[in-house]
């Protein structure tokens, strides 16, 4: 893992771009002082946050929520997975997704294109996030427990399911979930909270609720707040922090 | 309005009973201190809190989240209205009790029956937590806003229809809500927090979710926790300051 810039923020959080091999990602955490220095203060926890469907690391949303997180006390780190932001894509990925544009557009249904698009991209991502999950617990100060929060409910299924290491998970639900991922919920089992706008204009509401029930989770909550896709209150950002702090620290 | 008692309790709170005509109430207010007097505090926004469907307000967890919710800067009150706790009732009355009873027991179709029982003694309640809003608003440090908080939410609707001094409601979808009362959420249009168990035995999870659809309300949150009727989870009180808090302080 090679830094290759870092800046410091107003409210306390040190953000420092890395790469990881051909990985490009993002670590934020609280800035250290002379009062808590890695030696002396309590190892981070650590949360692994992605946007939805290979969005950018970048995207001004992702980077709030970030910082937020970062200030309340978490190292929190997002990458460009293999196929997402910037990354490159194979000519067969370009041709699916302009495939999945044109089917939105002209509002067909969707539910096999962008199986075909996203369950690829899921797949080709897991490696990269475990990859660079190896790294991030080797930095001093971040030691776990670790999280994963994002808009991305597909990949974190799927994370959840193969890396033990993960040990609570906040998932918005307005994302498409490919059919493979909705099964893998079953085995989710770790304390979960789910997010839902009621009135997300492309993802069905009931479709969220059989989601949301299908988790295999002992300890799960479901917060749903009026509103379309990118209306979710300020206020769950606050409560998605108060959920990893009953599980992480 | 006559208080009869007062006890102070471990977590700073005063607990007093009083009586306001035939109406017996419980008031928990934070304590005043050298540092906190009537004089010198800001007034304190007032919670009633009612417990579901006529059953007396000395039951041990509405009083656990009373105590809970006074801690965390907050005038509670709660009464047995008419009809409900140990408050006479008619024979009538007394009678379509029993026969619900009898039809809970036999596993029949409750809607006509507990319409015929929770349906009057919703509209008996009302003028009693009426008069008593009125009242607590003219005692020292307590200067509204108001909020409604409680597993009857049949009664939390009706009230929060007629009653222009509500401002916030947090409602327990654990209740039988007669039709009246649906079809009059359409009229509730307070910030809302309502809150469901995703397994509650006696409760249809799919009318609960088309109550919370109802409400008029523009803020409106759902919180769904897995587990039956009894099982709400201790973060949820603490949420539920939180929802009052940003709506009454």
């Amino acid at each position: 893992m090679r830094f290759i810039s870092e800046q410091r923020l107003d409210d306390g959080v040190l953000e420092r771009e890395f790469t990881l091999g051909e990985i490009p990602g993002t670590l934020w955490m609280p800035e250290w002082t002379p009062e808590r220095t890695p030696a002396s203060a309590a190892p981070l926890p650590l949360i692994l946050m992605a946007h939805n469907n290979g969005m950018p690391k970048a995207d001004p949303r992702l980077v709030a929520r970030a910082r937020y997180t970062a200030a309340r006390g978490y190292a929190v780190a997002t990458i460009d997975a293999a196929g997402c932001g910037d990354r490159p894509r194979s000519a067969a990925d370009e041709r699916a997704r302009a495939e999945l544009g044109r089917a939105m557009r002209a509002g067909e249904p969707l539910d096999d294109i962008a199986a075909s698009v996203i369950g690829p991209l899921v797949e080709n991502a897991v490696p990269d996030w475990r990859t660079t999950l190896d790294a991030l617990l080797q930095l001093p100060g971040i030691g776990g427990p670790v999280g994963y929060s994002g808009g991305w409910a597909a990949l974190g299924i799927r994370l959840a399911t193969v890396e033990p290491r993960i040990a609570a998970a906040g998932f918005h639900a307005g994302g498409f979930v490919p059919r493979a991922q909705r099964e893998e919920a079953r085995q989710v089992t770790v304390p979960l909270l789910f997010l839902l706008q009621w009135d997300d204009e492309g993802n069905p509401r009931q479709r969220a609720l059989d989601l949301f029930d299908a988790f295999g989770s002992k300890e799960k909550t479901l917060h749903a707040n009026l509103g379309g896709h990118t209306g979710t209150p300020w206020f769950e950002l606050e409560d998605g922090c108060r959920f990893f702090d009953r599980h992480l620290k």
